[in-house]
């Protein structure tokens, strides 16, 4: 009897992550700090709420089903947005909104690839990624990174089969927190533009880069539409992850494939949420700015706690995006030091072995913290807690 | 070169035939009759848009992440409902939320199907749910059904091989609009718990049928979470298609697999929409009889109507739900004759053959009518532009 296609990948770590503290009484005085979810814990602006209020009750569009690749206001939002971001020239056919951005890579998945096709991975990865290759019956090829966290176009192309499909990237990295440089990223647009395959790179954490200008130069190229598959998220930007809005740009002959499977699996992105990503792009330019300078802020705490944590053997492997990718000093699974410091330092944060294959030994000694939710006193604690550990 | 997951299957029909209307412009005095899409075009009432605006401007976890199986509150009374309608005892751990019931469709499949595996389809069938077996590498068995478009247990049987793992059914059905007998459904249910596998229930149109009391006793049945696999949508009821909410029911065991799926394609369904199927639940149980009455109402209309179109040499095969599904007298294939019925009649109606297999002839001969969105007035004047053609 075959396996189904869920039986062929794990449990969602986030849940099984939740599980770890289910029945534990934190101290009031010390409560759990939680670095686990890389989500916003605050709602949106209260002028956003309201302008999403105002169309609950005002438009009958509201509550109904719109296209199956999104509005086409907000496609042209985009559009215009990674335009302006990319210093490029994108028009709203080559944009798809999609209930979020996972569901924007398993679909792009779906309509590039078949059974027992190939996509490169780097490593750490992010496990829906790897998760969606398993069920889609796609083989994820690994493709380790250094001590830098930065994937090796050279080593990739040694990866490349008759069957493989895509690379997917994504900067700034999840887990990792790198910032991809530029050419960088170029050079594995290169290699797939040359070798026939597709780049998707996951853009989800864009406004948060550290660096001003585009992140890369991959819309400015003739033709990017016919490898580059470009996928983002409103989640992070506008703290819309409760309605699940992201989004594809890559040509529109491919979004007509994409169509099916999203009509398929979503019929249309909620109308709430298109509504709110729209209205976030058209009136909180400003205020992103402030988020991102907080978001910087709290990085450049990490960095200042970092030290201290150097001297008791961590290593920090990467920062930015929301991440601290880090390198623990202990003689034990990261897995299981993970499930101790819930229990031992009300520190719940997510091991390495989640974002690894198995047989790839690194996991076990890294962990990610998803920093995004602590301000500068919560990162304090964090860091004194991680100090004082009892083992 | 393997063919991607979605070049196995077929365009979107309803925005295909969405494209047969661009670019037509209808008189004032004789506009558009959209008889093509099976949802609610008017909001839900004001109450409850009063009630979703309220929720998004003051509670901070309508923007939030929740639960991949969604909330808990929502699962609960979904549960205590499925137990008063169906006259059993069902429990919260047995239901999951989805963003939207294609979605539920689409996660069970995944769940208990692998590649090459086969799942029995009566035809006509709904196209997404064909669509998604195309896409997930499953081979669709036809069941075709006679004149009373009930699907013969029986037959069934005789399609099941080592590689079935359901039978998938709609009841009220789309396209067809039949109830199918709770006799008739208890009769797959044996017959899938003789041989091991799945009976997947779709009953997005439950809250529409015609007769009183449970629709069938599946729910009673001692283990019956074993077999069945309810599917539910709250698109219907509480007019939230722009919402994207939808439910399983099923054993846990089978839910974590769901779990898994639903983690890496949505993350979790939306919360406003989760807010509003809720409050619906609690809050619009009178309301919704009324639609019900309206609904069938239209229905007895169309019966009414159905003499002078027979005399034309039409004939009706089904009739309920959203639906009727007629026969149609004509020397054209059904989709030859859809598109002719928009540019000389001014009507839009989905042509049997988006239900049907292309080897199948049955679908050229029948066209479906969603009629929901249709007063008396404006099924008389459907009926009479179907009476008036001019070939």
């Amino acid at each position: 009897m075959t396996l189904s296609r869920t039986a062929a990948t794990f449990a969602p770590p986030v849940m099984e992550a939740r599980r770890w503290v289910e029945g534990i009484a934190f101290p009031s005085d010390r409560p759990l700090i939680n670095v686990s979810q890389a989500a916003p814990v605050d709602p949106p602006p209260l002028a956003l709420r309201q302008a999403m209020a105002e169309f609950a009750v005002r438009e009958d569009s509201a509550h109904l089903y719109g296209p199956v690749l999104g509005n086409d206001d907000l496609r042209a939002e985009l559009a215009a947005q990674i335009s302006s971001h990319y210093a490029a020239q994108v028009d709203a056919p080559r944009i798809a909104i999609t209930s979020g951005c996972n569901q924007a890579f398993s679909a792009v998945i779906s309509a590039i690839t078949g059974e027992a096709d190939e996509v490169i991975l780097p490593t750490p990865w992010y496990f829906n990624h790897k998760m969606w290759l398993d069920m889609a019956g796609v083989q994820s090829v690994d493709l380790p990174t250094g001590d830098d966290l930065l994937p090796d176009p050279e080593r990739a192309r040694g990866l490349i089969t008759d069957k493989t499909r895509a690379i997917a990237l994504v900067t700034p990295n999840n887990p990792g927190g790198v910032e991809y440089p530029a050419e960088l990223v170029r050079a594995f647009y290169n290699l797939a533009r040359e070798t026939g395959i597709r780049l998707i790179v996951d853009e989800t954490y864009r406004d948060f880069d550290s660096r001003s200008g585009p992140p890369h130069d991959l819309f400015q190229q003739p033709g990017w539409d016919e490898t580059l598959i470009h996928l983002y998220s409103f989640s992070k930007a506008y703290r819309l992850t409760g309605h699940r809005v992201g989004a594809i740009a890559t040509s529109p002959a491919l979004l007509a494939e994409v169509e099916k499977f999203l009509d398929t699996v979503a019929i249309c992105p909620g109308q709430i949420g298109q509504f709110a990503a729209l209205w976030g792009m058209q009136n909180l330019s400003q205020w992103l700015a402030g988020e991102r300078d907080e978001i910087l802020d709290r990085r450049a705490a990490i960095a200042e706690g970092m030290p201290a944590l150097e001297a008791r053997g961590w290593r920090l492997l990467g920062l930015g995006a929301y991440f601290a990718y880090l390198e623990h000093p202990f003689d034990m699974p990261s897995d299981e030091l993970a499930r101790r410091l819930v229990k031992e330092a009300g520190v719940l944060l997510l091991p390495g072995t989640m974002f690894m294959p198995d047989h790839d030994p690194a996991g076990k000694r890294q962990v990610r913290i998803a920093f995004a939710n602590l301000d500068r006193a919560g990162l304090g604690q964090l860091f004194d807690r991680l100090q004082d550990l009892p083992f």
